[in-house]
């Protein structure tokens, strides 16, 4: 896809502090298409690995063969191979044989148990995955290997993205300091439960894995699971995060690091959002107020999701009756007569009725800018929740109309 | 809105035959634009009154009252009273003080009891309703009632429809022959638990109101409740059913009577799919072999939901892949290496994996026609759903993105 950069992309891709104990390297394999760089590596020579993945029931080979090998082991050397072009989902039992074939070619070029062999597929779903290319490859990604090597790691997931996405955090811990630098992949297909989202965060911290999955799990429920593109799921969605323990730093019961793990999931978040397809704009919508937070969450979704809210804010209408329309839907509990909404710092409706001294000129002025906060308030309880999504555009339908995922 | 009519609908307005005891008449009262037909009436000598609501937390003043209203009574003179333009909802205290000046001023000109005035109002959510300019067009609305003016009625109901909507059924009961009229609006924000549609059905036969609301709220179910254009609920979605018993035919435990209101609920649902916002092509999705009907009607409906497919749809893809991820994402129950996917005779994948046989050439002829369907079997029980929708097209993003609805 040869698709403009999104409208939303940061600048430029973030300097990423190099990870001790990691290497990257990619390459052509031709997976789908000649030339394009395809397939990446991770390298850690010892590490703690933990992840989540799609719920999907019609989740990949890949994915099933991850959530299986996580708890199997406590550390040691371990190998991220992603390939994109192909998801090698549904493709029955020929996808388990590619997964193992890719990871057996793998564990024999790269000294690596097998069970520590982690990998992902992106792209086309229901053709059979031409294995072979990829584990060719990898005696070659593994002379390639280097520790600065993850931008062009970044580069080679992507699929219908229009800009890689990585973020990094530095943090003081009581030990010293640790060093955390991710990348992500996503922009369509992107709804809870993780979405067409491939994300590998690295750490140089030391962790012990079930502790460092107890961080990841939390995090990743208030970030990744918190965004949302066109509410679609993935059958491929994977998150892995390995950490290497080279600093030497001791990240254990540290709350810093922690909340350095969680900004590093949020920034990657964002940025899938920011990089929706056909995004102009990136919205946040805050509830509070519910009787609940889960059902703050499914208001935020439902709001989030709503094609007619997505279509409004694409249009800068500040159309906040299909706010109204998707609170009601949502099947949680609301009163009308105590939803309160905002647009930005607009009070726009309170107590079930349009605002006294409400704007339209105001509001819309405020739909023109390219980040917006929604903001609606139930008045029944301490429940909250915040997600993010884009609006819905011309681009998404030019781009999913003829590009087959 | 000057819209392009729909290319799916129908070539023309039906025939509809007069139902005995039932008068329309419709006007222009300004709600919101000057010089459009925008109230209509339905005035019954004696009916007993069935319905069924939207069931949204913030569903509008007028649904409220009607529902309170259906079981007040059994029988007895009764009114329908219809603006389109402004929906009353979301107008608080306002909005039940606007419901009641309608009522009270149809009921003083109508010769008809408070609680036998059925209002629904259809368009922009959020604004006080201008009620006094519907209570003064009543008495010329009385004026002008007349047996042949349904047609008129369904036009004037319209909102963002491209076409009126009526369908008509005559059917032989034991004791002699009924008739069943009824017309729709809705275009959008249509989705299961009644969508933005008002439906107004009318029929000469004799029936009680308990037997009547049962026959009602199990078609509707198979019916309405199984369509979808964008999974946006409304908050003022109404269907009213009117039983005058003019014909003198009992149709009480009658099948052929409860199958026939159902052809015209199925024939009026379509047409609303076929109003689709945008739409270029209607689309059934079959899904059998589920654990449960519930499970069915769930992956069904995930489908018809799915942006992604509904894109794939509108690009004519044959991406059967995403219809895997659909399955995957809906949260019902089912098993990779069962599912089998069908579109229209075309089997392309079965036990998890594409069908051996499967022609991409053939599927993707397929995918030209303006009617397809999509069959998802699960393999794995007798439970069943079928729903239908339409694909999503740039028109949906031109109509939405600046219809202030």
């Amino acid at each position: 896809m040869a698709s403009k950069v999104s409208p939303l992309a940061p600048a430029r891709f973030p300097d990423l502090p190099v990870i001790g104990g990691v290497r990257f390297a990619s390459a052509a394999a031709g997976v789908r298409y000649k030339g394009r760089t395809d397939v990446m590596l991770a390298l850690m020579e010892e590490a703690t690995v933990a992840g989540t993945f799609t719920r999907s029931a019609t989740r990949s080979a890949p994915v099933r063969d991850g959530e299986r090998k996580l708890a199997l082991t406590e550390g040691g050397p371990a190998a991220f191979l992603v390939n994109s072009g192909n998801s090698n989902a549904f493709t029955g039992r020929a996808g388990e044989d590619a997964v193992q074939g890719i990871c057996a070619a793998a564990a024999t070029a790269l000294g690596v148990p097998e069970e520590r062999v982690f990998t992902s597929s992106t792209g086309v779903i229901g053709e059979p995955l031409p294995w072979q290319r990829i584990a060719e490859a990898v005696p070659g990604l593994h002379g390639a290997l280097e520790a600065g090597g993850i931008e062009a790691a970044a580069r080679a997931i992507m699929t219908t993205d229009t800009f890689p996405k990585g973020a990094s955090a530095e943090v003081q811990l009581s030990g010293g300091t640790v060093r955390i630098a991710g990348i992500a992949k996503g922009s369509g297909m992107i709804a809870p439960d993780m979405a067409t989202m491939l994300v590998y965060v690295f750490t140089d911290a030391r962790i012990g894995r079930k502790e460092l999955q107890a961080l990841v799990s939390a995090a990743c429920d208030r970030t990744f699971n918190c965004i949302t593109v066109d509410s679609d799921t993935s059958t491929s969605d994977t998150l892995l995060v390995a950490a290497t323990g080279a600093s030497g730093v001791d990240a254990s019961g540290e709350p810093a690091f922690a909340q350095a793990l969680e900004d590093v999931f949020h920034d990657l978040a964002l940025q899938v959002v920011r990089d929706g397809e056909g995004a102009s704009k990136l919205v946040e919508v805050r509830v509070t107020g519910a009787a609940q937070d889960g059902d703050a969450h499914r208001i935020a979704m439902a709001i989030a999701n709503s094609p007619l809210v997505k279509t409004a804010i694409a249009g800068e209408d500040a159309n906040w009756g299909r706010i109204v329309m998707a609170v009601g839907k949502s099947g949680a509990e609301a009163d009308r007569d105590r939803l309160a909404i905002r647009f930005g710092d607009i009070v726009v409706a309170r107590d079930g009725f349009r605002a006294p001294d409400y704007s339209e000129e105001a509001a819309s002025a405020y739909m023109k800018n390219q980040e917006l906060v929604v903001g609606v308030d139930l008045g029944l309880g301490g429940g909250s929740a915040t997600v993010w999504t884009c609006d819905l555009t011309h681009g998404y339908i030019d781009i999913n109309a003829d590009y087959r995922s």
